[in-house]
């Protein structure tokens, strides 16, 4: 097996054997395989795009490349889920502890996050002293104890995607759907899900910012689990406005609070939007016959206090201040707080999404590149939707700042996101629909 | 400027800007871009490709990479020929004599060869003692004085070309159209080349495999130099069959030495060749004002002796031993010579010239991989031509080898690349027109 003749295969449009695939990543892995090479790879296949089947392969060979969990010996089915991210998307914080709490044990690596806000991990460590590294022996223990648990992803897992993904975030090789789709699903396998919701997103404040885009690389990932015997259900959430009002690690947590709180009144849109990702984790796992039950399953399981217990058990697990979930106001806050008032009379036609985490990101709430830290307490509250009518005046959004002389840029950044129409404008859509695997 | 935009301008179908191509290879020759970044964008051009503005911007920024030779101090106007090579092309050897002989002085440099049989230099180290590393000042000298000169390509000349070169042989994206010209080109105007003919092989034999892909070619390579400045002619040569009758280093130095020669019988075609690359050179220096007066000037050259004593010149200045010249039987001879009778009567119908090149090369004749030695002395001698009426058993090559053990595979492998007729085949034409810019 030659590197130049795969290359030259997929430059000319040609399928990859299963072979060659695996090949490919197995000495990539093992650093037999300049990086010269590897990319591009990566641009001919970015370009002459990949089948189904080579993703499928790719994805496998990567999964397969390190260690792969068995969680077996400890819960009788592992589901999982997985959001593409977005702007206040604090979903995980929330979906967790419900699906627990319906009695479905749920074990979770997640990530650090790069860009807009923190990544889950990030959101939690606004919780003093909550740490997410653990050994496997530890991981396990838990999920049998208390049914919920939130681990960083070990390095161990999948390691050619964590390689791979490196050396396409600097050779412009990031979006490509057969790429993305591997990478995302090949840390799925490898963690041991049998079933896996995920949660694509699209809109202006999405990678994918059509519907068109995300429904591809959501057909994509579902066909991957399928071929790879894992029940998989995408959901198409609509990204074109920030999740919730919050935006801001400390913030996002303190509405996650809200919402699993039984005398709660969390964002509707937010509340809506983890039912529907809960419903579909609980339909996976066989804890229901259909979507309806679960929902008042959900429903239960937050009016009861249960879930917010299971989230409180996991923080106590893990070491974070139980003090700061039964009383929020003791997260971290910051010690500039403005509101912002809206500087005309109209309805909200569009927000610039991207633009409000940019935003949020340049108050300190997320990192331009990896390393960098991150404000816990800085952010928006921003309870403002498309087609909401606002009067010339009204505050319309709170910002968190470290200190005042943010306050003004964050300001223009924040009303330059906005767009504004003196007619109606229609709500937009939680949802865009589901996708399943085309058998 | 930054590289992730100008890989993913090129990914998306853009048009480079000639800054974005400038910076790229400044800071890639400057070893501020590293080769994992460089092979995804040479993957980018060589899917997307380049517009003739990008070529030849492309092709400037890599001329001026290096030094750039300026011979105006020494000569009043400097002539240069490339040929893209194919199996027994000694047409170098042959050329630069003949249009010396006609009073334009030729200062070429050239380059050592891999695959099929040496490259020129490669070939004219098959006489003993002869030299091409020379200083600047030895090569205007001699340039001034004999009006021959063949050196080395010096690093110091296109160094981006040498360093873009090495990573594009390792990643599949050398067959590229404006890769390929701007390589070539650069090298050109780099040696300070007032006029070029190109000399593009096309057929079996040959890189370019269609005359529609070798005249793509061609047309970028005088687009580029009527851009930047150059007179330049393509010639599109025929090479589904070798040119001559010899392949391999001394058997092709011979018969250069035989088709200088006044009293000489030269193979027609390569007689033919010679004249036609030897004509476009006399014209562009205007030193004739038509082809055909050309052609009678360069027979002249030829006939009065004075060709063969440029080369003789020539030899003797770089170090050569002119008895070799002299008396071609001195040259390097391989101690095990085969004749190679036709398996059966019929017409020769097509010839793998690449099968004949690799032959020769398991000879010995040619490099594998950059650093192989050389055997100078082995090859072959094929007096054949499509379109030849062949008896069987009649003698239709001879193999030079260094051992007898190689005398059956490579009768086996030359034999393997003829291809029969029992119907008379029309014999091939040598040339396939000529390509000039459009303005």
């Amino acid at each position: 097996m030659k590197i130049l003749d795969i290359i030259a295969h997929k430059r000319d449009g040609r399928e990859l054997t299963t072979a060659e695939i695996r090949w490919f990543i197995e000495a990539y892995t093992a650093e037999q395989i300049p990086d010269y090479q590897a990319s591009a790879l990566c641009m001919a296949i970015y370009l002459q795009g990949m089948s189904r089947r080579e993703t499928v392969d790719l994805t496998l060979a990567m999964a397969a490349s390190g260690e792969q969990l068995d969680l077996h010996d400890t819960i009788p089915f592992a589901i999982d889920k997985h959001s593409s991210g977005g702007v206040g998307d604090k979903t995980t914080l929330v979906v967790q502890p419900l699906v627990a709490a319906c009695g479905i044990p749920v074990a979770k690596m997640s990530g650090r996050g790069l860009g807009f806000t923190g990544g889950t991990l990030d959101k939690m460590e606004a919780i003093t002293g909550w740490r997410f590294d653990m050994d496997l022996a530890q991981f396990k223990r838990q999920v049998r104890e208390i049914g919920l648990v939130l681990a960083g992803q070990t390095a161990a897992l999948a390691p050619a995607d964590g390689k791979l993904y490196a050396l396409r975030d600097v050779t412009a090789t990031v979006s490509s759907i057969p790429l993305i789709a591997a990478s995302i699903m090949s840390k799925k396998l490898a963690s041991g899900a049998d079933a896996i919701v995920l949660d694509v997103k699209v809109g202006s404040g999405a990678f994918m910012k059509t519907v068109a885009e995300a429904r591809e690389l959501a057909q994509r990932m579902v066909d991957i689990g399928h071929d790879a015997g894992r029940q998989t259900v995408a959901l198409l959430s609509d990204m074109n406005q920030p999740l919730g009002y919050a935006i801001g690690n400390a913030l996002e947590v303190r509405e996650a609070i809200e919402t699993l709180h039984p005398d709660g009144t969390p964002p509707p849109d937010f509340w809506a939007h983890c039912v529907e990702v809960g419903a579909h984790m609980l339909l996976l796992a066989e804890a229901v016959d259909s979507l309806e039950e679960a929902h008042g399953r959900l429903a239960e399981a937050r009016d009861s206090g249960r879930a917010l217990a299971k989230f409180r058990a996991m923080v106590a697990a893990q070491g974070g201040d139980v003090a700061q979930v039964d009383d929020p106001d003791l997260l971290p806050r910051a010690p500039h707080v403005a509101a912002v008032a809206a500087p005309r009379t109209g309805y909200v036609s569009a927000i610039e999404t991207d633009g409000v985490g940019i935003a949020a990101m340049n108050l300190g709430a997320g990192r331009a590149k990896k390393g960098d830290p991150i404000d816990y307490a800085v952010g928006f509250h921003l309870p403002l939707k498309i087609g909401d009518k606002i009067e010339e005046g009204q505050p319309i959004a709170t910002i968190h700042a470290r200190t005042a002389a943010q306050i003004p840029s964050a300001t223009a950044e924040l009303l330059s996101a906005l767009t504004w129409s003196d007619e109606p404008v229609p709500p937009m859509p939680h949802s865009h629909g589901t996708v399943e695997s085309q058998k």
